[in-house]
């Protein structure tokens, strides 16, 4: 593999608490508490299947709690025991929120109820996240350009131990998007669970079978499930019919794709697959 | 079974008409014609499929009779020719908009355009149903904790007869986010067609393959499709892997969950097993 | 088969230039730009898959373009390769958006990055729709009682040759939502690109089974897979379980339908299946 191209040598986001955050952010001492302007969307992403209660659930808390922004359902189908893939989907699918105030709700939770915390980020770009500190906000963490303020969220008495979505995320995304400062949702939360990918792998499949590899740069040769692509081009109809190639994907990830076909069912790779760049 | 622990012993719903409303809800003879508030949310409930055109018929017709309430998405996968089922949905999924001026517009109808008629219903704490009287609103009826005041909807002349969603349920559902009051959809409609379950049984499955049974109470040991469950937590994290427990879902009713896998699959549990508690 | 029931016989769609709109439409020299109301409701239809970043950053980018309209999802998972089926499904979906101020934004685009153009039409009944040249707004012309004006959009230079539903169709339904004149967007586009349907055949199967065929006058006896259908009925509670039969459907194609069963499954029909009508 070539040096460089991994996701996983990106610079760790740097996470900032209330006592670090640049004046203008800070409650002043005996002045009026700041508020922040109510946000123009709420996303929402969670393994909980497309048309579960439990997202339901999630909405009519938001809508009660005075929520006037539009909710975006996000994704709700996201593996509800892979961590990593489901970081990734959430931070492709909110990226482009960057420069909109917004609030994106996350919640693929296994550890619900346990020791794993509840954590409420501010990406100093309009984007604020609220999920469980978990690994789920891995991406949304690599590819912060800014300070990332983070604290963490407290657990109301009387929560389900099985439905923090509702009773800890949801109350906090319903905060966040009426224009409540994060600083006042919890106290800072320091270092958080990140995900180790020492090695070139299949970050996501497309419903098209399109392969999201993490490699960022295109090199000349991929391996992917024991098999070599050697085609590099810029868009499918370029490509010949029944050949994989290589291209940089809209995401700014490189991927193998396939003509009119599924690139994944051709080659034989799944989530997770290890693949090795060669040039 | 332990006593007083299945739905199937709450108290049946009260139906009213609008000679028995509460003074203010009536319409006064002689005076102005009582409007309500229009509604906040409407929601969408079916059996269409998601994607289907005929839920964005509805959509489109709701929105070009004026409502601008946000059209929020439940389900629209529910199982086609089970009503039970789709009717415990319905009710988990829109329980949480109670308090909520709201309309929550429901079709799975296999009995469109027979006998079977449409209603609109209030439950009295800002919630309004409109449906089929097939049985879908089973759970909304159980878990009214007030009297519940029903209409029986006309079929306007010239209705698809293969499509009431459009051309009944949805209307109705435009006329009441739009603030007419419900008395002004139908005359009273009496008695509604009740499901009945004799059983303790399997309510829902979860994505996860949580396991929603019929039961209020935690039992001290749970059969269910011929396994024995006696562990008893009161969330995943405190569970061991690999071993069924039982726990007070979010939901208020007793379910079945395995930590980090699928209950309903290593249990051979699916939707209508006769559940058994002791204890 | 009978002449005059197929859909294929349809007047073919007359596609209007901006020379050849009415006066209150065009641009006046020396004037102020007219420009139009900003639309009620956007809906977007692909088969990027329900759940797909893609469909996240297109509205991501609706929204930040400053869209207030409401954004209804119509279908994400179109069949990706097959034209004809989305072609139909995006018209069912959107017909009885006519009459409201709208756009609808649709991305089935296998050639993405090629040749084929990008295309906004104005149907003149308030329907505007983006997307691309391949025959994915077949049905919408075919239904068209209007003159249809279209022009071509141009590729921002920087566009992602992989993904034009967000770099060039999304921007262009936001224009067109906020009340850009479609003039503005492009240059009248000419002739577009129609799908040939010499044969009846099977346009679309529904969730339940029920199969749409591209005929429009209800037959006495249809041939579908082999199959002759001779029953005919009004809606399903007048058929007999087990016994498919015909049905003029809400869209106003001929269909056949199960009883309480999927007629397709029982027959064996799927998309694209050729039918026979007599009589």
């Amino acid at each position: 593999m070539a040096a460089g191209t991994g996701v996983h040598d990106a610079e760790p986001a740097r996470l900032l608490g209330a006592a670090r955050l640049p004046r203008r952010s800070r409650p002043l001492a005996g002045a009026a508490v700041l508020v922040a302007e109510p946000v123009q969307v709420v996303t929402l992403t969670s393994d909980f299947g497309w048309g579960s209660p439990y997202v339901a659930a999630m909405k009519a808390l938001l809508v009660r709690a005075g929520v006037q922004a539009p909710l975006i359902d996000i994704d709700h189908d996201l593996a509800a025991f892979n961590i990593r893939a489901a970081a990734f989907v959430l931070w492709a699918a909110t990226r482009d929120f960057a420069g909109l105030p917004s609030v994106h709700l996350a919640v693929v939770d296994p550890g619900v109820g346990g020791h794993r915390r509840a954590l409420a980020l501010d990406c100093g770009d309009g984007r604020r996240y609220v999920g469980p500190d978990n690994g789920l906000l891995e991406f949304v963490l690599r590819h912060a350009d800014r300070p990332v303020h983070g604290v963490e969220l407290t657990v109301p008495v009387g929560a389900a131990p099985t439905f923090h979505g509702r009773d800890v995320f949801a109350p906090a995304a319903a905060a966040l998007a009426s224009g409540t400062p994060l600083d006042r949702l919890g106290a800072f939360c320091g270092q958080l669970v990140r995900l180790q990918m020492d090695e070139p792998h299949v970050l996501w499949v497309d419903r098209f079978g399109n392969i999201v590899t993490s490699l960022r740069a295109l090199p000349t040769e991929l391996e992917v499930a024991g098999h070599r692509v050697r085609q590099v081009h810029r868009t499918f109809a370029d490509a010949a019919p029944g050949v994989p190639f290589l291209y940089l994907g809209s995401l700014g990830y490189v991927e193998v794709g396939l003509r009119d076909a599924s690139a994944a069912t051709q080659l034989g790779a799944v989530l997770g697959s290890v693949v090795a760049a060669r040039g």
